[in-house]
Formats: C-alpha cells, structure tokens, sequence
C-alpha cells in the first residue's frame, strides 16, 4: 500500500453491498467522486463512457462485474446459471470492442465458472436438485470471487514489481518525463510507467514528473498530472510540443512510459506521440523505459508493423472538450510554457530566403547573404 | 497576386477612407470578417488582442498606423507636428513590447518623417510659417506614405521570393508538413512557410500540406489549416505528437517551418515545438527547411544559446479555448488521428516487467522472461 496516496483503489468491489465501486474518470481533473455500479446496464455504461479506463482497471471491473451479476443471479438450476452466465459475459463484452483485457478477463471468469459448476456436478444429479443446485451455487460464486480477487491482486502486484525495478533505474532529485496515463488510474493501484515513481516518492526520493498532456484527449493533463501532483509528487504539466525543450534543457534524466502492445522484436504499440519521444530521448541521450506488464506482451506478433493502429473520430482534435479548467491547481502543480525553442543547425537542411536557398556551413552562406543585399 | 486564393490582404490601408483594413484574427476560423481601425485606440487594441499578428503583418500595420495617424494629426507647425509623431509612435510600440518588427517599422518611419522634415527646413524659415508648414506637411505625409507603402512591398516581395525558392524544392504528388502559422496571416500575402505552398498549388501541382496544430495556441489549426484549406489546396490537421506516425508512414516528402530569429551559425528560433520536428525529421530521413526573411537573420547572434525564450502563462496550456469547433469544416479539410503508434525496439533503452528488466535482443530476453513466469 502507498501510504501517502490519499485516493482509493481505481476499482473495488463493495461484497457485502453488492456494488462496485470506481472513481468517476470523466469528472477528473475537477472532482474525485466514488461511483457505484450495481446493475449490469450501470457497468456497461461506465466502461463504455471511460468512467473506468486503462486495459488492467477494465479488466478488473468486467471480473468484478461478471461476479457481482451472477451472485445476483436468480437463475434456479444449473441450465438458467449457464445460460445467464454467457448472456451476460456477452453483454459486458460489447461494452468496448477493441479492448483486449475487456475479453481476456470475462473469458478467465466464465472458465473459472464453468469448472466449478461441472466439478461439482460429475453425474449431472445436482443440476435438476434445488438444494443440491444451491450449494453449487455457493461453491460457484466463491470460486469466481476469488477468480476476480485473483485477477485484481496479479495486476496490483504486476505494478508493484514494476515499481521495484523501475525504482533501481531512478536517482534521487531525478526529473522523470511520461507519456499519457500509464497511472494508478489505469490500474487498481501503483500504474505500470508511475509504479517507480510512486515508489521512490515513498522511500523519501525528492522526484520531478514532467506530463506530456497527450492530445487530443489530454490524459496526461487530465490524469497523469492529477495523480501524481495529488500524491504529492512535485508535476509540471507540458504540451506534446515542449519536451524537446525540456530535455535540451536538462530537465529530465530518464523516461517511463507505459504500452499497450509489446511485439516479439520489442516493438511497442503505445498512445500516439510515444515514438516521438523516444526519437527524442535517443538524440538527447536520455535512456528510454517502457513498462509493460507481461499480458501486454505478445510473442505471437512479431513485429510493430503487424500492430494494427485504431484510427479515431476527427472531432477529438478539432472539438475541445468542455470550457473548464483541464489540468489540476494545487502547490505541487506547475506549468512549463516556453513560446519558442531553438533548433540546432545541424538539423536544418535549407534556410529559404529571398536571396536564395542557404546551406551549412551557414556561418558562410547567411553572411554571404546579407553582403549581397 | 495568387488569383485563387478569395480571402484579402491581411493588413491593408484603405487611404481613400483614412482607415486601416485588416482581417480580424481573433475570430478565426469560425469567421473571416474585416476590421476597419480608424484611430490610435482601435489600431493598438488590434496588436495587443493579437487581431493582427505575425511579426511582418504587425510591422506593415503599425508603418501604415502611423502614417494615417499623421495625417489626421491636427498639429499646426513643425514643432507640434514632431512632437505627435513621437508621442503616437511610443504609443504603437507599447501594444506589444516584444515585437521585434513592431519597433523595427515605427523606427523606420519616423526616421524618414524626420528627414523629410528637416530637409524641407533648411533654414528653419518654414516651421513658423502656415503656409510654408501646410506644404511640408504635405511633403511629410507623401514620404511616409511611401516609406509604409515600401514595407508592405518588401514583405510581399520578400514572400514571393521565398516562394519562388522553395517551390524549387518541392514536387508535384508531394505530402508537406508545416508547424504553426508561417502564413500569409503572418505576413500580408503569402506567408513564408507557406509561400512555396501557395505558388506550387497556382502552378497546378497537387499538394497536400499537413498541419501541426501548434499547441498550446493552436495557430496550426485555427489559422495554417483555414488559409490553405480555403486556398483549395489539400490540408489535414495533426495533433503536434502525431507527426512521427505520419512520417514514419511515408506522408512527408518535405517540412517547411518559418521562424522568429536565426543566430550567424544558422541556429534557429521557431515556435515551441520546431527542433522536435527537426529532430524527427532527420529521423526519417526528410529534408526540413527554414524560410526566413531577411529580417529574421541575426549575425550579431552567435548562436543558440544567446537567444532570449520567452515563457508564457500557464492558463495557455491548462484552460483552452472557447468550446467552439477550433478548425476549419471545409470539403479539403480532414484530420489524421491514429489512437496509437509503435516504438521501434531500437528506440526503447529496456522493457520493465515485473520479472525484471529487458533489454536488446528482445526476441531473446521477452522470450526469456516468459519462459521464467
């Protein structure tokens, strides 16, 4: 547990309510509000409007969500358990299409479901038995409770082990640049690409985050920014555009970024603009971390060029998402907003002008220039 | 004049009407309407709002501000005739204090108001006379309309050469990336960035320019994007994080940016975000050129290092806009918005996972790592 992260789990289910629970991400950065799912439309909607976000927190909630349905349940023999068992595994899993652990998670709580209700029924008697099909029953849930505890405390404990490597990387007074929300938010606790951070945060290291705002949906502003600076972490909140400054400048010592896909050959698919910075990071000589929980990785492909890349609605660039403040505003938030930056000449291969077309040396060719004007 | 471009000059005195038309920038891209600036209030309130901006448009309104301003000066002689060109000078050059160009034309048209006035006065005799004063005044007024005339001609000028230049570098069928607005919103025609742009498209090749959207300001999407779009010529407006994906998949074949000041060993100054551009650029192997005006080269800088960058308000990043569309809606408009992009393994220092950290060859320790789980 981080002690000093005075927010709860992303995810958590509430037994002996029969609820579960999650932060509201669509209220962030303005308002942490508990919001509690109790019916299958309840989950479905919170998963498909991003209330909850990030492949592990999905994961959890769908695992959660599949138990909490079924405990719910008033399905009177073994045939209508299975039947709803499937109905609503299915119904969840509409919920966001493309999301593997979406997928991933209700397949592993259907198969845990179904092993319990076929171990206990080896002659097919208890099915058609009411007393016989309620002790099944409660055999059946707890197995699936501790499926969905399981798959929670294996995500917790994946970013806990991140934490713990990533922390032998980090020194003390480090400035860290991340991308996107690899955050606690995205998982139950720790983040994967936050995991050393909060880590190091913990053993007393005087850290500096600086967050890509990560347009065109702004999670690093909105999330990452949010996270860290409320756990105390001292953030600067930058535009995609600026970290090539902020690393000319020697701001930042090393870069933790999280992914979404890890191919065989190391390729990694993560949010748009990852690349960019890890281009960046190896011209400034700035060592380069991606955090990947083993389920991102997939030997089965092996290369990024097989990684398809979801296209998405232009309005997310050219339509902004509402009038209010986007970022945090507390002591430990900055911003860093340089109006220019300078590029190295070594990086130009003309300059036009009206004179004609200059090339390096440029000490010759713009004196040259200026003495036939 | 680029016949098919429908918009007017973006800074233009209308002399027949003693006012100065300019297209009202604040308003873009929602509308495209024309100011009329009548006295000294309107024209500083124009640059300080930034409803004109760009260094050569503001130094082109603030010459010809200060002509029409003399020429509705009430004074009487040569005496109070010098002091109102001083005192409306000093006023201009207040509405943005960091404008290089701003003080750069208001110096060069008192400096020609002054000569004309004294070399009309030899002996002094005509400066009490009324007579003699109404023809100097004449005389005066002739001289700066001239002198605010040449500087607007020499921005055009100076365009169109750029143009000429950099359209020897382009190829017809050819994807261009620009960043910010190097436009002719900038200047009064054509832009510089933009100038190869423009001429190519009225010699019929086809292009296609995309358009960093330039935050936190967004002049990529508000201003590049709507004068090229409604140019006719093919635009698509990127977040600034998605240009590695773009280039990586082949869409550039070159990069045009403009600039603000570059150093005598050609280091350049340019809107945050340019030297991510440049270093992306090499990269991938795709020429990136600077055009620059004259004005903007700077041998008394050595280099970089020497360059002054200003840091601006953080609600720039933080409280965005105003919750209308914030691009352009056009037929040769669209957007380029992948979700994600891929990292390639040659970028990534090591992979962090909770069985350790990978490193290079991935194929090896990615395997290997599973194998131990």
């Amino acid at each position: 547990m981080i002690s000093t992260h005075p927010v709860p789990d992303t995810v958590a289910l509430n037994d002996a309510k029969d609820r579960i629970e999650i932060i509201d991400q669509t209220l962030l950065p303005g308002r942490t509000e508990i919001l509690f799912l109790e019916t299958a439309e309840e989950i479905y909607d919170a998963i498909k409007r991003l209330r909850v976000r990030g492949a592990p927190a999905i994961g959890v909630t769908a695992a959660f969500a599949l138990y909490l349905l079924m405990k719910k349940s008033g399905a009177a023999d073994h045939a209508g358990f299975a039947e709803e068992l499937d109905r609503q595994a299915a119904y969840l899993n509409a919920s966001r299409p493309t999301a593997v652990n979406l997928s991933w998670a209700l397949q592993r709580m259907k198969r845990c479901a179904q092993t319990a209700l076929e171990a206990e029924t080896p002659t097919g008697k208890a099915k058609n038995n009411t007393d016989g099909f309620s002790r099944l029953r409660t055999h059946v849930l707890e197995a699936m409770l501790r499926e969905a505890t399981a798959i929670r405390d294996e995500d917790i404990n994946a970013c806990r082990s991140i934490g713990e490597y990533g922390l032998s990387l980090i020194h003390d007074g480090d400035g860290i640049l991340t991308h996107c929300n690899a955050g606690r938010l995205a998982t139950v606790r720790y983040g994967t690409a936050t995991a050393p951070i909060y880590r190091g945060h913990e053993k007393g290291l005087h850290l500096h985050v600086y967050c890509d705002e990560t347009r065109p949906l702004l999670q690093g502003a909105r999330l990452t920014a949010l996270e860290l600076s409320e756990a105390g972490i001292e953030t600067t909140l930058l535009c995609d555009n600026m970290s090539s400054a902020l690393m000319k400048a020697g701001k930042i010592r090393e870069i933790f970024v999280g992914c979404d896909r890890v191919a065989a050959n190391g390729d990694t698919a993560n949010k748009i603009g990852t690349s960019a910075v890890a281009i960046l990071a190896k011209h400034y000589h700035i060592p380069f971390y991606v955090c990947a929980p083993l389920t991102t990785l997939d030997p089965g492909t092996p290369d990024g060029s097989k990684i398809v890349i979801e296209e998405r609605d232009a309005t997310e660039v050219t339509d902004l998402w509402y009038k209010n403040r986007m970022a945090p505003d507390n002591e430990h938030f900055t911003v860093y907003n340089p109006a220019f930056d300078v590029t190295d000449h070594k990086l130009i291969t003309a300059i036009v002008t009206p004179v004609g077309i200059l090339r390096a040396p440029y000490e010759e060719s713009i004196s040259a220039a200026l003495s036939r004007h």
